[in-house]
């Protein structure tokens, strides 16, 4: 595929345009093992930068990284009945090791829970020892049938948090924190709006006594599951004997949570904000925020404008990422095209006349409507002015996904012709009634596609309760949000 | 084991020492699965500091990180006959996913060439493309038979780089280059003094032309291999078809390296520094460089002295990592031995006393013959002070670690038993002269259990040269550096 070839468009075919932009932008490549992903630099760095700013969230929230083993024994994984039955059809299972067949096979993890508690539950005696509160940066292996860079693949790399409280209530406010925590690095960092509530029973984690997840509307109108957040009650303290002293005496199991989010993101990411001419970054987590292309004709301009954009950059970089593409065999057209496709928030322009009036061009990835694209600013203040506009490019992102996802969401739909319509057509959320029953649910879900993304939380549901269940026509118990989902 | 056992002494039993020092400062502890080791928060925040400065390294120089497949088909493994014999006898295969059996095995890789460059050359089209400079922070798993925490387990981490050049001057130049960056993070970050030289063909990466090296010398006087970096020539190139068209339109394939250090690192620390009382940790890679205990009898002095530690650590964790330890439930006594059994390179004691004259008082963990161990500061000053300190501290480490080295490092070995007798006995580094023989060098193995660690870079070697092979008498070939290792 020629540099200089067109993306499809997203309005003509979706699935395409996310396809050539995982290719062009240079973010993912295929491997020789089905379904298994190449993270390639530009989007490796994407995905340290959401590291990073997560981490120092989770460390500030009181957890603390650690690292567990790769392989459980499958018996392990057996141990808690509904674990077992949801994960073991998608292991991958080892069974040679060293030359020789293995007396036990052992699992690739698909998720921690049955590794790492019966190892911490000997870190805990008594009720002096909890919380704990821990967290893994791992690469996990679900045996995928049908798999996408970045959505769905068969290793992917992620973050689990598992903690352990003395109280049911302090589980549980440890399962809501951390779908804030998330939230909050979701709008501020990824500029990408989320609804969060609890999912239903079917769509649980397998043995979790609550699932919270947060779901975001991509921009082809499909919902995706960003993250969950799971209450596991006393279902693996059980499972695996993770006991502590209460503070009278008394012996007690713990109570579990686990949460997770995954590279997954960074296709969140592609889907929230890119468009025809490629990927949009944020640039909270863009790996360069700025690029500088220098414009010359020949060496005198060529070390004239080098100068400037090096002085240029070295004034901005103390507090930004900042790259000067200095390549002798691209010409400027072609770069500003590549770092376009790549998503960098800001370009700076300096060429011969720049110089000599001591200014540099610098111009937006993304502009709403009203705002200027391009602007000129002197050289002296470019220091000053360009940090304030990246966090504009940021604000502005954030609000033209809000206004999109707003639009994109309907309210009070009751019938369900339309609402099936809907969902074929145009997508988008549709919050609609529910009777709770898990028949309707299962009917909605054959019918049209569309599957409960979530129970909102209050702050989501609409004004106006919807009085009846959307399938049945029976009183509504809840109000729910559904869509059509990666 | 209580909280208040001693440790073993190093002179009595070093290995006993060793993983009692792993299991009372909290670093690993065991898994189910045979060999594979629970890193545990506390040694997991040292990884991730050894991370951050290695990883600011790699970038300085140049690279960039991706990530790529756990898994690769048995059959990539197989296309370069040294490494696949080398590496096919240690690894774990999966053999089944998703419920079936799988038509390839895979393998769960045990270092990364064989999946990297049949990706990578895809990449590669042109001289422009190189050279390409890649890192991976990921597991790998190795089937070892006899596993210790840190120094040898079934998985473990690391990270692995792996370059492609243009020319085979500059592959050894970026494999010199990783030397010399490994050096600058074992020297400064780590305060471990390391002697760097070329490996013998005998200990030679499989596949590698050349294999450089970095030596430490433990405090057993045992050595241990801290890091390696290889030429590969163009073997993998060969392998797995890495052409690129070079500026005069020829096809040639790239020259390749491979680099790495593993979570070993953490066990060289322990090794290093540890003494009869625990872990001693340099400043620059400590979770907490400074613990703050706060000394009280009733909760006025409580409410008190806390005032002052919060204080305290907060004019310093501007620039320092600053922990205080406000546990009720443990006496300062108790608190003062465990943080020293950690590690904790300087401990701040504020007692009700201090509170009232303004003061504080520090506790070097480490501390050379002619200074002072304990000091008072004035509140004031200890925001200046302390940060003075730490950095006396990480030089006095390195200087007691270099000193020791010297002390146990003797030159001009000629007398093959008293070689025999000392490699048997004290151990330490000897240098010697070698012939350049396998037979030699295999026999001095068999009759001493010491090896060549290397062929020390210039700088190490002998101001003498060595005339005879320490083994045969025959003209020496080489200076070598021999000892017992890990």
């Amino acid at each position: 595929m020629a540099d200089d070839a067109r993306l499809t468009p997203q309005s003509e075919d979706f699935s395409a345009w996310y396809n050539e932009i995982v290719r062009m932008a240079e973010l993912a490549d295929h491997s020789p093992v089905r379904g298994c992903m190449v993270i390639r630099p530009y989007a490796y760095r994407i995905w340290e930068l959401m590291q990073a700013d997560l981490d120092a969230r989770f460390k500030r929230t009181g957890h603390e990284n650690a690292y567990f083993p790769l392989f459980l024994p499958r018996s392990a994984l057996e141990k808690e009945a509904e674990h077992v039955e949801g994960f073991a059809p998608e292991t991958a299972v080892v069974t040679h090791g060293g030359g020789k067949e293995l007396e036990e096979p052992l699992v690739v993890r698909p998720t921690s829970e049955a590794i790492i508690w019966p190892i911490v539950s000997n870190w805990i005696q008594s009720y002096r020892d909890l919380p704990v509160l821990l967290n893994q940066w791992a690469n996990v292996v679900r045996w995928e049938l049908r798999t996408r860079p970045f959505l769905r693949t068969t290793e992917f790399l992620w973050q689990e948090g598992h903690t352990a409280h003395a109280t049911a209530g302090e589980a549980q406010e440890e399962t809501r924190r951390m779908v804030g925590v998330y939230r909050g690095f979701m709008e501020e960092a990824m500029a990408m709006p989320v609804v969060t509530g609890e999912k239903t029973a079917s769509e649980r984690f397998a043995g979790a006594e609550r699932t919270f997840c947060l779901e975001a509307l991509m921009k082809d109108n499909r919902a995706l599951q960003a993250g969950t957040s799971h209450f596991l009650g006393q279902n693996f303290a059980r499972a695996f004997d993770v006991q502590y002293q209460t503070e009278e005496g008394e012996h007690d199991y713990v109570y579990n949570t686990s949460w997770g989010v995954s590279t997954r993101l960074i296709g969140a990411l592609i889907m929230t904000h890119g468009d025809d001419e490629g990927l949009v970054l944020p640039p909270s987590i863009a790996p360069h925020q700025v690029v500088i292309v220098p414009i010359w004709k020949n060496d005198d301009q060529r070390s004239l404008v080098l100068e400037v954009a090096h002085r240029v950059r070295s004034s901005l970089s103390r507090d930004l990422r900042v790259h000067v593409d200095e390549r002798d065999t691209v010409n400027p057209g072609a770069k500003f095209y590549e770092w376009e496709r790549k998503g960098v928030p800001l370009r700076v322009e300096i060429g011969p006349r720049d110089v000599s009036k001591q200014q540099v061009v610098v111009v937006r990835r993304h502009t709403p409507e009203g705002k200027e694209r391009k602007r000129t600013l002197g050289e002296a203040e470019a220091f000053a002015v360009i940090p304030r506009i990246l966090d504009e490019i940021q604000r502005d992102l954030w609000e033209a996904a809000l206004e999109r996802r707003e639009a994109n969401s309907v309210r009070g739909v009751a019938d369900y012709e339309a609402f099936r319509e809907r969902a074929e057509e145009e997508g988008g959320f549709q919050y609609a009634g529910w009777c709770g029953s898990a028949e309707c649910e299962a009917r909605v879900k054959e019918e049209t596609g569309a599957t409960i993304r979530a129970l909102p939380d209050e702050e989501f549901l609409s004004s106006e309760p919807p009085e009846r269940c959307l399938a049945c026509g029976e009183p509504a118990e809840h109000e729910a949000l559904w869509a059509r989902a990666y």
